[in-house]
């Protein structure tokens, strides 16, 4: 790779990363080039090539600035910082019919949470389950009791071991999906009437929690690339009893970022400075875009105050509904929590994963969805750039299937998925992402599934609904203003 | 079947439906002739076969008695009038650990709730499952959000139809066993804190739930073979705020009675008149010994306050976890919180249990395990009485797989259980089934499994167990007197 690439490469790195905001002025190529250490010569063809991507701009006697719709730029670039009042929650409604409208089978899945199957082993996975299931042994409940089948739980343990995450298999409580998990872990450690922070915006299976034990949100401001905002959060604090926190720091659900280390750990400081637990969703780490696999809050918790929780929904199969939980000091409680909500987590699922795991190619699988999954980013960020009209703009994910878009602010997102519903394509509007309606101009798409004649006309489509609605909003407004 | 046969089945049934109570004189000879219409010499004939089964007794100058320990009769006979004070719940700890101790493989599984899956069509099943998890479309984790997989819900609504209860699929709610659907039954129509009544003894799943929600349990004293005791239940309405009643009117476990139907009527008009939602427990509705099906608390039901739950866990598969709830006029809240609580219910188990039931043999199954269990129900009475102390008695199961047990009184059944764990024997100590030790002196057995040399050396060895332990309290007892 030449050098002026790698410049580039770095440069739009930091702006996908937030480090340079929409709008912002950037070095001068002077500057630049002292920054770096290399030549003026290399700094502008490094300017010119990321012109060419549409990731800077220049403007006449000022200099190169950050386009403010960057070719994949974070999709709303600072974090505001209003302070949210706890609210009660009641977002399941609009998520399960959002969901339902996902089952018409001839339906665009844009709106999906799940990722496409096809490109998962679920050949392999059958095969091990119809074995396993040959053998009368494994129709016998009671050998899987919580916390679960111990050798799947000891293959869990190992990923996290030769990852850097030191896990006591004795901590891994297996649930059904990481929704469990997360309920569990919620009311392990919070009561109804609680307050409990939560990300903004935030992925909606954490509001289900919240509004299933009959708790409060706080939502915190979240910034697009580095994840909740921890002063926000230190001043909530400050004010208010938070009983726990509700965050998803690799490749959130719906923003994609990665918190960088150093927050991971500045989080978990002031949460244990404060002896709060927080539950930390997880189920997207082993679908990064980088070269390594992020770390977790459990890396830097010294008290035990972080419940993780994760699954192999979005990276193996989602239909066996296999989670788990390590609840840290909180273990028991979600063991018997477990216990007491479902008793027992299906056997057969269990033990066909771990036979997966323990003979069979899970990382060549990985490797594989990884790359996948970040050449449809940018198909999709880039399609979304073309197909929908200016004042779009989206998230630049780091793991994942999900791309964020911010549309103009008229287009109302459940007018656009209603819309778009009519024309067989599903779309998953943001206000499943809040419980204030901070995110009415957002939309969700997923890019799991392959790009395609028909996904392309379908995204066109979607931007031309877009267009539309955003025009008839406009005319909407002026007629009110002369009415 | 002779004349003389037949009346000693009726009054044998009538004794274990507690119609006479141990101890009780019944009819003489001459009363009982003009009673049944029958010849003397026909009545003296069904009194000797009843005496040797040991049923009756005859005592000089007085007549014929129902004998004090009837060979089968019921466990306790006269529900205790107490009314019992709501207590918080605190089982599942016990519990948990029963289960777990049941898990080592040589351990004789009397202690055991799950039925013995030899006799089940598991072979079929996974056959219909592995043909299913073959096409790519059942890996789509979007099409069974609930309620559940649609022909799946057809199956059950079609066999409750056939079988007398009016069902509308649309009411029926597919869950993570039947454990799940008390759950959310139990959470739509109570909040924290609310107090829920409850049979004593009742099946701990039921204390679980009410545990798992902070509410509070108020037990109900219950016929051993005629269920709930209304006129108590109805002494405690009048008395305080009841939010919700559980109950298991067919086969409950651990007393095995079948609640006549007018007293299901009863019990749903008493609840009615008080607008009380009943959750209804119906896992061993399949296991009946009669030759009917018996009704369902939803049979009358005419406001939509029975919570109707169930599962295939106990009469084709408990590993896959199938349970559901039809719960009347609660069912939005309830599809909402299986929604909320755990997403949905894997979908493979589902489609193979709906393929299963429409090609394959169920009711033919059903047809061999009831039969299986009928039998093995009484060689465990027997070997009961064959092999424990004087002063045990059982209970007469009406269906399902478990026997009560009651002990001597100074048997102590957690002093048994650690005992018989020490010589490889599971047993569910009486501590399980209420939150007032009110049953420390019973033990539940389960009879699913196949009676051989092994399991008759168990037994033995466990009731020389209580000879041993009731001795050495005795002799505690003794000590203690004279101290």
């Amino acid at each position: 790779m030449k050098l002026y690439e790698k410049l580039a490469d770095e440069i739009e790195e930091a702006v996908r990363r937030g480090v340079f905001a929409p709008g912002e002025k950037i070095a001068s190529v002077r500057q630049a080039s002292q920054q770096h250490g290399v030549s003026i010569k290399t700094v502008l063809h490094a300017y010119a090539i990321l012109e060419s991507r549409g990731i800077l701009e220049t403007r006449p006697q000022s200099g190169y600035f950050v386009r403010a719709k960057p070719h994949a730029g974070a999709a709303h670039s600072q974090p505001k910082r209003v302070i949210a009042t706890a609210s009660e929650v009641d977002v399941s409604r609009l998520v399960l019919s959002t969901l339902r409208s996902i089952r018409a089978h001839d339906a665009v899945p844009f709106g999906s949470p799940y990722p496409d199957p096809e490109p998962f082993p679920w050949r392999r996975i059958n095969q091990y389950a119809n074995a396993i299931a040959r053998r009368q042994s494994s129709w016998n409940l009671i050998d899987d009791l919580p916390p679960g089948n111990p050798e799947l739980i000891r293959q869990i343990a190992r990923r996290y071991a030769e990852n850097g995450v030191p896990v006591d298999p004795d901590e891994i409580v297996i649930t059904v999906g990481a929704t469990e998990a997360i309920n569990l872990s919620l009311q392990a450690v919070a009561q109804p009437g609680d307050t409990v922070a939560v990300e903004s915006p935030t992925y909606y299976a954490m509001l289900h929690a919240i509004e299933r034990l009959g708790m409060r949100a706080i939502e915190v401001p979240t910034h697009p690339a580095e994840g909740i905002d921890i002063e926000a959060l230190a001043q909530i604090i400050g004010r208010r009893k938070i009983a726990a926190c509700m965050v998803m720091p690799n490749f959130q659900n719906p923003l994609g970022f990665q918190m960088p280390d150093e927050r991971k750990r500045q989080l978990v400081e002031l949460l244990g400075a404060h002896e709060i637990p927080v539950i930390e969703n997880d189920v997207y780490h082993e679908l990064y875009y980088g070269d390594t696999r992020p770390s977790t809050l459990k890396n830097f918790d010294t008290k035990g105050l972080v419940l993780h929780c994760a699954s192999f929904s979005k990276s193996l199969t989602a239909s066996y509904r296999i989670g788990w939980a390590m609840p840290g000091r909180y273990r028991a409680q979600v063991e018997k929590l477990k216990f007491l909500n479902t008793l027992t987590t299906p056997s057969v699922p269990q033990v066909a994963i771990a036979d997966y795991l323990r003979q069979d190619g899970y990382d060549r699988h990985l490797r594989r969805v990884r790359k996948l999954y970040r050449q449809q980013s940018r198909i999709m960020s880039a399609m979304v750039e073309r197909f929908f009209p200016a004042g779009t703009r989206t998230s630049a994910p780091q793991g994942g299937y999900v791309l964020w878009v911010e549309l103009p602010e008229r287009v109302d997102s459940m007018r656009l998925y209603r819309a778009a519903l009519d024309s067989g394509i599903t779309v998953g509007p943001g206000y499943m992402f809040s419980t204030r309606n901070a995110f009415s101009h957002f939309i969700r798409l997923n890019y799991s599934y392959p790009w395609n004649a028909q996904s392309e006309a379908a995204l066109q489509r979607l931007g031309e609904l877009v267009g539309e609605i955003g025009q008839r909003a406009g005319k909407d407004a002026n007629m009110g203003e002369r009415a």
